[in-house]
């Protein structure tokens, strides 16, 4: 078991999974190593899964896409015999403590968006092409994929078996995608979901469990065929070239806190306190996108996404006591305002966009982060465009106000920027700005201030920061905010967070993440489930799991 | 403590409510009985209330719209000094167990619901009229009233103290119209909801938490002028004279199960099951709305709606290990036509749609139900119109096909009337069928069929049934099914049936139900709420709760 989970890696250091490229047609094949576990206690047997192969999933996602722009069409197999993927390992499950399990279905959660994220943002379509078992998990890999290809044979078949089998949902996304997305009708999918053994063939194809059934023999041909008829279809524009995600530049301290270039994260264990400080651009911005492209991912705003992603996933799986953040940021808010234009000033731009469309995954990745998180916006800070979605992804805001004595830094401003009026939406389609003044105001009317260097005044009358404080009150109010956030009780800060955070509308993916999720929690701590006798803990004793048959 | 929780009640029996009636202007007195709980082990102080207090409220609600139909305002006030409503009572949270709180809660937020849907539907709107501390559930009820008023004093104020003092949430409905309804901005709401104390006078005003501040002195006088001003402001037609709702015929046997009029529940405890059958009309519909105005609380089809809610309210309270419903009618078709038809044909009358929006009430509380159900349409059924809707509220259906040997009933039918189009909208404002068809098909198209009594084929072509099976099959596999549903984890089913049955949009009602109740089941399972050392039940103690403080 690993002291920390780390969620750096590269392709030369995969065990689970290798893709094959192939001009526009990318095959992504899944062969999980069944010694390749994170933890002890468990073999990834029938390509199965845990953290890990999540973690190198999430990877080979996000280098497609920068590193392989030329990708149009993903198609995802089984290098196994007779067997797609089974699932979430279920023994991992059993023995992985409660914070683990729902930091695990988070991130599994997130990976699943990034396959509809890449085709929606990108062009780049996921394929399923499932021959054999595909399962739990493994169906809901499927789901999020764009096409679903089934062997049409006696062995193959798609299934959510969580119900009957296991005592709990198929909570990575698969109650909601059978819905939401595949439109399959709510009581075949009560009955689908309510079969231990799936459904196979021409009924999942009428159903809309999947999109075809092919004859085993002629699966490989059609596959290919499908590769190239959307390769074909696609309206990608063509890119010769990506750019390499080498390294980051991490270290590490004894007690836990960690340096990048442009990301501090500072650990103040007894007030359960993670001190996150970004800074602004170290340069001017590229001067044009030819520049942008030769810095690749020593340029600002890509390095700067990738920093903060790495410390998010670190802070939320290996820090759990800390259950505050406290953002910072220090630096020339003209500068990043410079780096941002050259990246929204290029629409259209395969890495422009692509950049973009990681700081929306990142800043996603904040909005459902379970830590109470605040924003301090002090002298010198830059949050400007980008940086000040932070201010409204965080629970609340406070502001420095006037002069404060001996500090010689700039005065605290909050700009924004065209970005915050479309660039990055939420989960919720809403732009953070339209989610913080749902029915109360027309968002359109700030665009008057963009370019603004707001001061502490004019940000709170724009409503853009949620208290402004000068230098009698700042350290006392700051102080007493910070103690008493961190002696509440974490579950009650996140089912509050959970549901402030996210007003009115609501999409596929705000309900994976609120009802569905919310649900399976409340699962995940019943004793039916995961109690002794519970099903969890009895998967492949060869008993049944005992119930108390109490319905609540 | 009772050995049955009844949902019956009238004015003569309350001990926690009374009403006040002038004109179109009714108080609502809250003046709860400290001695009057439910069960045992606790006072209900300050206008505390627990499901007693509640049943009574439903009961003012309903008897409101039918009863005194000349209501256009409802003032809701407290009988007690220097407290509107404490909220509900900790010490019977503290030792209720997990089913009676999720229960609780649920029938809590259906009646707050009832507030809305009296204005929406009825044009009865509700005002709150706070004095004193306002707090908690007391907030939630002020919030489920169209207007807030406040006393601009010292001692007055709203909270919602929960997370901080309780570990718990808002989760009657707090969180989400605090966002959702009074649209206040995440970040205030975020203070709003971790400030102990509550927020008073102006500030409660600006944070749009109340509608108005208004100083004590005139606080009687400026009630009157706003009862006045919405009273004449009121679109609601005038109406002389209401119907009274007489008790109930219904008598229960020893093993459990209950006999009412048009309903029959038969309990089958060995098989956790509940078998509910609806029986079709006993007369002819009335000619005429005076003859359904005469016939008042007997007619069809307000007596069959009042006695499948009361069936609903206690199998749901008081056999909650009956896990499976399954609910069949027996009856002529075209009679339950006839007798909705009247309902329908006459819009605008206000005892027709009263019944019509009782149907609505009743058929969403079957929605949120969280037991497995299950219709059976077996020859000699009358699944038309109205009770239709339960096909596809429930979460599956099984229908017969052609004749069955030694049944001499009329052919199973299922027959749509104008009603399944509009006349029952669910929480998420859609109709059953929106809901069935979501993203699939035009529902427009099956207006087609009205009044078309399909038989099992059409009926499965149609898409309005789960399975239509024949002679040979029918009982082997409604036995199968029955025992295997009956053998899966509760909660599993629960998670389950929540994700199913509200496919696509949401509301704020179903967000309340969802996102909301979610996660405040998953908190009312943690040991930071409910443990030994938990802040519910260390509550009042003088001892705070102790965290472990992991975020999850």
């Amino acid at each position: 078991m690993p002291d920390r989970i780390d969620f750096q890696t590269d392709p030369s250091r995969y065990r689970h999974w290798r893709v094959t490229y192939d001009g526009p047609v990318a095959t992504l094949w899944m062969d999980v190593d069944e010694d390749g576990g994170l933890f002890d206690g468990y073999q990834l047997k029938l390509n199965s899964y845990d953290l890990g192969v999540d973690i190198e999933l999430n990877d080979v996602v996000q280098r497609m896409r920068f590193e392989h722009p030329e990708v149009k069409v993903v198609i995802m197999r089984s290098a196994k015999d007779r067997v797609f993927c089974a699932g979430a390992n279920i023994r991992m499950l059993g023995g992985a403590a409660h914070a683990h399990k729902v930091n695990f279905c988070k991130f599994t959660n997130e990976t699943r968006n990034t396959y509809e994220a890449a085709e929606a943002d990108s062009g780049q379509k996921y394929v399923a092409a499932i021959q054999g078992a595909c399962a739990g998990g493994g169906y809901e890999l499927a789901l999020a994929c764009n096409h679903i290809m089934l062997t049409d044979d006696s062995t193959s078949s798609v299934a959510l078996p969580e119900v009957p089998l296991l005592a709990v949902l198929p909570g990575t996304g698969g109650l909601t995608r059978v819905t939401d997305k595949r439109k399959v009708r709510r009581d075949l999918a009560d009955v689908f979901c309510s079969t231990e053994e799936g459904v196979k063939g021409k009924r999942a194809v009428q159903w809309g469990l999947v999109d075809e059934a092919v004859p085993n023999a002629r699966f490989d041909a059609v596959v290919a065929e499908r590769a190239a008829e959307f390769a074909a279809a696609s309206t990608k524009p063509d890119v010769a070239q990506g750019i390499t995600l080498g390294p980051l530049d991490r270290s590490f301290a004894d007690d836990g806190s960690v340096t990048y270039t442009f990301v501090e994260v500072a650990v103040d264990r007894a007030a359960r306190r993670a001190d996150i400080l970004i800074k602004g651009p170290d340069g001017e911005a590229p001067d044009n996108v030819d520049a942008l492209v030769a810095q690749g991912d020593q340029s600002y705003m890509l390095r700067l996404a990738r920093e903060l992603d790495d410390a998010v996933l670190h802070l939320r799986l290996n820090e759990t006591e800390l259950g505050l953040w406290v953002i910072r940021t220090q630096g020339d808010p003209d500068a990043v305002i410079a780096h941002e234009a050259l990246i929204l000033g290029n629409p259209g731009h395969w890495l422009c966009d692509e950049i973009r469309q990681y700081w929306k995954r990142v800043l996603k990745r904040i909005d459902v982060t379970s830590r109470s998180m605040a924003a301090m916006v002090e002298h010198g800070s830059c949050f400007a465009g980008v940086l000040a979605e932070l201010l409204w992804s965080v629970d609340r805001s406070y502001m420095m106000e006037d002069e404060f004595e001996g500090d010689n830094r700039p005065l605290a401003t909050v700009t924004l920027t065209e970005g915050n009026f479309g660039a990055y939406p939420m989960g919720n389609d809403l732009t953070r700005l339209q989610t913080r003044f749902w029915g109360q105001r027309d968002v359109d009317e700030l665009r008057d201030h963009i370019g603004e260097a707001l001061e502490a005044e004019a940000a709170e009358d724009a409503g853009l920061v949620t208290m402004i404080l000068d230098d009698i009150d700042w350290e006392d109010e700051i102080r007493i905010f910070l103690e008493e956030r961190a002696s509440f009780s974490p579950d009650a800060m996140t089912g509050m967070e959970a549901n402030l955070r996210f007003a009115g509308p609501e999409t596929m993916e705000t309900r994976i993440f609120g009802r569905l999720t919310a649900w399976q929690n409340w699962i995940f701590n019943r004793p039916n489930a995961v109690g002794e006798s519970g099903a969890l803990q009895r998967y492949g004793t060869g008993r049944r799991g005992e119930y108390d048959m109490e319905r609540v």
